[in-house]
């Protein structure tokens, strides 16, 4: 496992988004060199750049050893930042939690609040109510944000800004985003969270210059996104990335989706919970005190911790033996826990990965924070991609 | 699991393909109906179907109802499945499988001769002299055959023409298509086995029209081809579609690929013959004896089948829950104890897969000749996708 730093490989998808991405990346970059690094026709580039420039979402800067005045093509292309805000909100089951983001993704204000009820007129009253404060503080967010993404676990059809399923907040067939746009008067969009989240890393984290890359989250639930040719994998019918329901155990336990021997019934927090109890015999022993406790080298708490890195590697070497992504990134609130999973995941995922030698595996902190940063990633993304350049 | 028709969608990949497939499938066609079914507009039709007409790959039929003289663009479309023939061949560590196919991957000749040695140069003869024989009996064969297409198992980097690692014939690093290009005189193409399958599928069979689907080989080793968004999923390192060495069973046996409880530890052949003989205390108990004795009811060998049915039906539900597609073919030598195995692979496909009720499963034979087609089908892709036209 390691953290160079990414190889740039051409990506595909519209040409705005990578011209964007690269400068956002690399600017102050020359037009030149933004051809070079995507990959693009230099007259691709410039075709893709006008309506970025005529938006002033990138801004040409200033060559150090010639007068602006000459104008020059070559001038270097930079992100304006504060051209635009987005809200990003990552709803659970008893919280939601708001970023307004800059153009670059970067993080200028945060909020939590929690969620006392489920129904969809109190959430969309929440949402709308944390929308205010966020932008309240700051007269440019106010003026210039228009986009908002909401986040949120399980089925979500995004083109029709749907909920279909969401097992947290026990909502069906929701057409939330609409709900949201009249209550926020923002262009609205809805993503499943993980595939908000790795739309951030592929346009603005470590995904970046990949042509291929996986997301796994580790957490409440393990979940996964993929990026293939540098698209995201969305699935035939909205299901895909389902790693926590892949099976790790042909005849291990039983499984709340009605499978058998899944990761999640080794992995997730509930599962270690539950078998961190039955291997000390304290019912109530909590997750903060039984990793306390693995920590002073207890030997039957750190049993079922390398049980769970074992279920995670194999996990991950199934991705890469599938899919081959170039790289994975390993994150999720479960990493406070991971340096006590670690050396397994690295001793299965090494043992069980084909190409583990050329499939570079990566960790990254991942608070809930960066899950409503995903989530405004998804309204940047629409932003750049289509209708309105 | 059924056998309907494919839901068509508009695919991606290049528009000389799509229409090419298209009036394959649905010809005689016309052009607005290529736009519907393929997604394209009337004009990208045009565009996409004037080089494939003139270089005859295509042709226009006569409406009945008027004058051939008319020649309204309207006229419907035809493929001319006689313009060119494609010489396929399947090498496996015993024998090469060749075939000759027509503009349609329509199998016209078939003939199989036996691999004595493995070294480069007497393969290369060997497929020298195949290719003669194939193309001898016709002379239409032998004055429209240009390309040439060959599958072998094992690590191939197709771009470069080069078979990396090719465990069966035991090569590293051979600059095959050079190579056989050199001894045949045609333009060749070399292509992992699967994937050679997969794009035959994909452009020619039961993955026309599909936007995503992945094909399931069963036999000597277990392998997957993924498309996803219309792309055949290459991996980062060409390492991609590794099914036979997914987990199942952590706890479970060695492979021989290092790993532990790989889905080929129970569902290989080999894996499914040693299970057998330790289950009945013969060693010298063949495959074929032992089905036999399962169909007449013998526990024992049914309880050997069974394991095996359900490896590979966990194997397609984690090939569901992470890449979603809209049907899994499942296929390969291995099919004829599949009747001994279905009811365990459904069983186990429908427990561990999420979206189990929309994605389709089908079955379909693949004898060696069709793995020939397949690399017959690489010929003909090359041909469409690219620089003839
Ligand atoms: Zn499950
Ligand atoms: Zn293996």
């Amino acid at each position: 496992m390691s953290t160079e730093a990414p190889r740039r490989v051409p990506g595909s998808g519209p040409a705005a988004v990578r011209v964007f991405t690269t400068v956002l990346t690399d600017g102050p970059v020359s037009r030149v060199d933004v051809a070079r690094l995507t990959g693009l026709s230099p007259a691709a580039v410039t075709k893709a750049v006008r309506p970025l420039l005529d938006a002033g979402y990138l801004v040409e800067g200033e060559l150090e050893d010639r007068p602006a005045s000459v104008g020059r093509p070559a001038n270097p292309l930079e992100v304006d930042a504060d051209r635009e805000f987005f809200v990003g909100i990552k709803a659970t089951a008893d919280e939601l939690v708001g970023v307004v983001t800059d153009l670059r993704a970067v993080v200028r204000r945060a909020k939590h609040v929690r969620l006392r009820d489920h129904d969809v007129d109190h959430v969309v009253d929440a949402i709308a109510k944390l929308t205010k404060d966020l932008l309240s503080t700051d007269r440019a967010f106010q003026r210039r944000t228009t986009g908002l993404g909401l986040a949120i676990a399980g089925d979500v059809d995004h083109h029709a800004g749907v909920a279909r399923y969401s097992p947290f907040l026990d909502w069906q067939n929701v057409p939330i985003a609409r709900l949201v746009r009249k209550a926020t008067g923002l262009e609205t969009f809805v993503e499943n969270d993980v595939k908000a989240l790795t739309r951030a890393e592929q346009w603005f984290g470590h995904g970046v210059g990949s042509h291929s890359f996986a997301l796994v989250t580790i957490g409440a639930g393990i979940g996964c996104g993929l990026v293939a040719d540098g698209q995201l994998v969305e699935g035939a019918h909205d299901v895909a990335g389902e790693l926590g329901h892949v099976t790790v155990d042909l005849n291990g336990a039983e499984c709340m989706c009605g499978g058998r021997g899944c990761v999640e019934t080794v992995a997730s927090e509930r599962a270690i919970v539950e078998h961190l109890r039955s291997a000390t015999g304290e019912p109530e022993l909590t997750l903060t005190a039984a990793l306390a406790r693995a920590r002073t080298g207890d030997a039957a708490t750190q049993r079922v911790f390398r049980e769970a890195g074992r279920a995670i590697g194999v996990a991950l070497a199934t991705v890469a033996n599938l899919v081959g992504p170039e790289r994975i990134v390993v994150s999720g609130e479960g990493l406070p826990t991971y340096e006590l999973v670690e050396e397994q995941i690295r001793e299965e995922f090494g043992r069980q990965a084909y190409g583990a030698a050329r499939c570079d595996v990566i960790t990254r902190e991942m608070p809930f924070e960066e899950w409503a940063r995903g989530a405004a990633a998804v309204a940047i993304g629409q932003l750049l991609a289509a209708e309105r350049l």
